[in-house]
């Protein structure tokens, strides 16, 4: 007998674009980042989290992307615009954008996924 | 005022390797892929997670990797390697595998990240 779960998120960088990048992680989910070597720890998140698999129909290699969750797809991808992240296009008449990060790594902003958004996302006044 | 978190993780797959690749990361996780379009939902993950920057000091692009926790590193590599998974290379002695999924994504099999292992973790006999 032996267990086994999804525990660990990794954004990997090459050196050229990691400093900005961490930056910007670190900021768009309200984290100190915590070096340690080649890492740099944005700590643990709790609560519930969606894996999907997308079958994509155009030539982009396989890939993990993440959803940042918001309830005000506009105003999150204009504070993360401000952090150094890109707007690619917007879907669904805007309903969510995806966006790249400094280093060029595609994610989306989007309406949340899960029940227990209100308890565990991160306020930004 | 408003709020965001991370609230899912895509495995975005182009039509080629997409199939192989779902009924890989569905038996890998032991759920039922819940199929929508070109989308396959896995479900909701609960839990922690551990969210890290890592700089690479190569010429890898961006990626996002997931990192599977499990209390025997062998056992779970072999486990996904019968489910279609190639291994890589390993790392520290075996202390953790680089594996491939069947469309060549990169993931990590490793020893448990977070405390609430124990409780999340599905056991496989």
């Amino acid at each position: 007998m032996h267990r086994s779960r999804i525990g660990g998120i990794f954004i990997d960088h090459p050196a050229e674009s990691f400093d900005a990048s961490r930056r910007f992680w670190a900021a768009a989910m309200g984290r100190q980042a915590e070096e340690n070597g080649p890492y740099s720890s944005l700590g643990v998140f709790d609560g519930d989290v969606v894996v999907e698999l997308q079958r994509l129909d155009d030539d982009t290699p396989p890939r993990v992307r993440l959803d940042v969750d918001t309830d005000d797809v506009e105003a999150e991808a204009a504070r993360l615009e401000a952090l150094g992240a890109r707007r690619l296009r917007s879907y669904d008449h805007g309903r969510y954008w995806q966006m790249v990060d400094p280093g060029g790594l595609v994610f989306c902003v989007i309406t949340p996924h899960t029940s227990d958004f209100d308890e565990k996302a991160t306020r930004w006044d």
